[in-house]
């Protein structure tokens, strides 16, 4: 892609030498063959990550759910299913990366059995059960290094601040990004977003509502930020 | 769209003055604002048979759950998420359609209660109570009248000729698709697919893997070739 090494050229490095792990998209829980539990994430805004940071000079790992979606050709990405593949690709790549940006909408449960052939219509009434799956941003708070970064996403729909903030300590991030995606032109599969930026430091930027590789520029100043704190605090 | 145009000045109008209802893609049962059950159509099969039928002459009306597709621009697209939305658009058109052709893969369930809000994490399990969806196919098998053809379609994992016969009676069908999703190239989110086309008279047609398109274009060879013999049996 031309215009994207162009732009690549044109554009300040400031992330060179950095291994940033994006996540993206919804993951699929299947009940069987054919049928599966998902959620509405489109995975722009996790593209809009991988590709503003691949861009800014970051080596870029992208695990991504089913989206229709692609990323640039300098950064490597992971297809994966469900919610466990997820957790398996994120889990093997984590060690070597200094900045993990969980932009997926992982589903928090799936179906506690998966039938191998498809489900026949039987009663009125089905009863599915669902267990949960494994909670990946939380297992990365758990194993995070003092100098590697992790920074998480809420889409909410209610109590957007109260939910956002103990995400934020429950999970041991660094920023957690935060949208209520009832509001207008904000959230899932539109090319704009608007966004709380939530820092451990209890700073909160409000950003307006704005295209989804600005709001994603906007995450990625954040991040080069924290990155120079450190690096000067040391 | 220009080349569709040509495309269409040089099919034979055999369709000509028929009005065929198509139905296309997957339906989306909301559990709340974020998540949904759903299934692997991608629609194609659909799409490819409302532009085939478009082209061959007839007043298409496609009604489609969400999929990333567009129909040709003679086709009137009525676009549904549920399957409870999609069974209102399809009787309300049913009526006047001389040909009724059901290649959406409808949700056979949905969950009981819908959240108005984003479904906290709980405990460990959650039991998702579902109930059944109307049954569109079978509606329309039992308002069908003699003058109008109902073409269905089963996706099955096992058992096809048994499964596809069944249908092809118990909803009153003129004409069932069957295809192995299992089978390579056949079935979800191919560009190709492999189908049997079981006849309400006992014919059956085992075609080979091909093109979707080519697959729509085989179909209403057949829905054609019903029509005619109606007409001589007049």
């Amino acid at each position: 892609d031309i215009l994207y090494n162009v732009e690549k050229l044109l554009t300040p490095q400031d992330l060179a030498g950095l291994d940033v792990l994006v996540t993206a998209g919804p993951t699929r829980e299947p009940l069987d063959p054919v049928r599966y539990l998902t959620n509405r994430s489109s995975g722009k805004m996790g593209y809009a990550l991988a590709r503003a940071a691949a861009l800014r000079g970051a080596e870029v790992t992208l695990v991504s759910g089913p989206t229709g979606l692609t990323a640039p050709p300098d950064v490597v990405t992971i297809a994966v299913e469900t919610a466990r593949e997820m957790y398996e690709a994120v889990l093997q790549h984590f060690e070597q990366a200094d900045v993990v940006i969980k932009a997926a909408a992982v589903a928090d449960y799936r179906p506690q059995d998966v039938a191998g052939r498809k489900i026949k219509k039987q009663g009125q009434e089905l009863q599915l059960q669902l267990v949960h799956n494994p909670d990946i941003l939380a297992e990365l708070g758990r194993r995070k290094k003092d100098c590697q970064l992790l920074v998480g996403f809420a889409a909410e729909t209610n109590d957007l601040e109260r939910h956002a903030l103990a995400k934020l300590k429950g999970k041991n991030l660094d920023l957690l990004v935060a949208n209520d995606v009832t509001a207008p032109g904000a959230g899932f599969d539109c090319d704009t977003n608007q966004v709380k930026i939530f820092a451990r430091n209890g700073e909160v930027v409000s950003l307006p509502l704005m295209d989804k590789n600005k709001v994603a520029q906007q995450i990625l100043d954040r991040v080069a930020g924290l990155l120079t704190d450190r690096r000067e605090a040391n």
